[in-house]
């Protein structure tokens, strides 16, 4: 059984930030998302790789229950590397290799098309659009993007952003896309385009989630050591969407639980390169640092 | 009575921000400060302004009951001029006349002297720890200051921060003066340096609070317009003093919420210039911001 298909990129990445420089290691918006998801829910990936991404990798997510079905192996995997400052706020991409993902013709397996949840990950948004379009009756829709697509898909995403229920965003991307510092006055845009849930990731700050009548402030996670933040709003929104898949339950006030896993999730993501944190976590893990997050906002 | 003694300083500022440009406006830390605490407590001023210090601005202060036997008057009015871009997160100086602060040396009214609660808003270290020296048995002092102290009087500035309770700084500022782009290292270093509380207000992000065993993060009010955030801070600060003097309770668990009440009375503050919004705040308008900020947090 799939209860959420995520759609994205598996990605080969080589990552340098003050605290290491890794080379070729597993990336991707969809490997993280859906290794976040399935703390909570059974997510199915659709995606590309080459023949070149290592079997260990695969093995990794199906070892999680991840299915699998809709990867599709051909030509060789998408690249990316990219590097952080001293203030790992944001990652500046140093090279990009699309590879097998210029070709990619997204097909949903059968078992795929009955799910209720989907996240339309960071990828080409006419790919979105066509994962979006073999779902048969979907529940949820979630999306996320990059500043890539906006300068340069911009037509293609406000296409997709006008079928989703719920697009998240970081505050760059929120400010660039609406042109405008104030996260309040981009939020209040981005309802006005189709979505009726907005979310704002900020990072270290927390997160913020808008709806036409309600405003949620989720705190970050204060975390003393962060390694690497690649692929943390990734994680965000795949835990997010998974614990509205587990809990079946999309009101405002649940997803304020899911926004709280999603920052969970992110900031054990972001003590360690690669998926390398996550791979540890327990349920115990991540029970403990919810009710952390409870008891450091508590007043 | 004065409950809450304020040492800052007052002044005229000409302030530019995308939404208008003020020449000579009333400003001031301690003005700010003691304003925003005169809505829970009776702060009392030590201050120095000039001849050219408007009648007007010394009645407003008085209306709210704001006791300014410590105010000298002497010489010119320090004044200070500053702009903001369109983000609005950082102001630019662009001139600072000290004028009468230059030979300043507070003298306490003896009414002054019994008070609990001490609040050295951002000045010269050398007047805050000549004011601290005269308050016979503060209960609780706090302490604030800028990135022009760090750089030019830093040994001053750590020998105050030895002998205060709550350091209050800027994300900026605490990066700067422990030399970490990491907000929970900065305020770690700091806690070691003296304060048992460490709060870093970070404007539309909200606000940290540290204290060795615990750790609370305070939301930021949704604004979508903020006009000018000068005073922001110092609003802040005063507030949550003043509420902590009015309650008497200096436990880390109503330190919480004195920090809420500061981060209410900044919000309002940087919805307009000078103390034009905070002029016509009421307590009602505060007790609902208080509530929303409650409502914003709640999962």
């Amino acid at each position: 059984m799939v209860d959420v298909v995520i759609i994205g990129t598996m990605a080969l990445d080589s990552v340098k930030t003050p605290f290491g420089d890794k080379k070729d290691i597993l990336g991707g918006a969809a490997t993280y998302a859906s290794f976040a998801a399935s703390f909570f829910s059974q997510p199915g990936i659709v995606a590309v790789v080459g023949d070149d991404f290592p079997e260990a990798h695969m093995n990794l997510l199906i070892d999680r229950k991840i299915n699998l079905e809709g990867v599709k192996k051909e030509g060789k995997t998408f690249r990316w590397s990219g590097s952080y400052e001293y203030d790992m706020n944001e990652a500046k991409t140093l090279r990009t290799e699309l590879n097998a993902l210029e070709t990619f013709n997204p097909i949903l397996p059968d078992e795929y098309k009955d799910a209720e949840f989907v996240f339309l990950a960071n990828i080409d948004p006419s790919l979105q659009l066509k994962v979006l379009d073999q779902i048969k009756n979907p529940k949820l829709v979630a999306m996320d993007t990059m500043n890539f697509w906006i300068e340069h898909k911009k037509d293609d995403l406000l296409n997709v952003l006008k079928k989703v229920d719920v697009i998240l965003l970081n505050d760059a991307e929120a400010r660039q896309l609406f042109n405008t510092t104030n996260l309040v006055k981009a939020a209040r845009a981005a309802l006005k385009l189709g979505p009726k849930t907005v979310i704002i990731k900020k990072g270290e700050h927390g997160a913020l989630m808008f709806t036409n009548e309600k405003h949620f402030n989720a705190p970050g996670y204060p975390l003393e050591d962060v390694k690497d933040p690649t692929g943390a709003g990734d994680s965000f929104a795949g835990a997010f969407i998974g614990y509205l898949a587990q809990t079946k339950d999309t009101s405002e006030t649940n997803m304020r639980k899911a926004v709280i896993f999603g920052s969970v999730i992110a900031s054990f993501n972001a003590e360690d390169f690669s998926l390398e944190r996550m791979k540890k976590l327990t349920d115990k893990d991540i029970e403990k640092r919810f009710e952390e997050m409870k008891n450091i906002r508590e007043f």
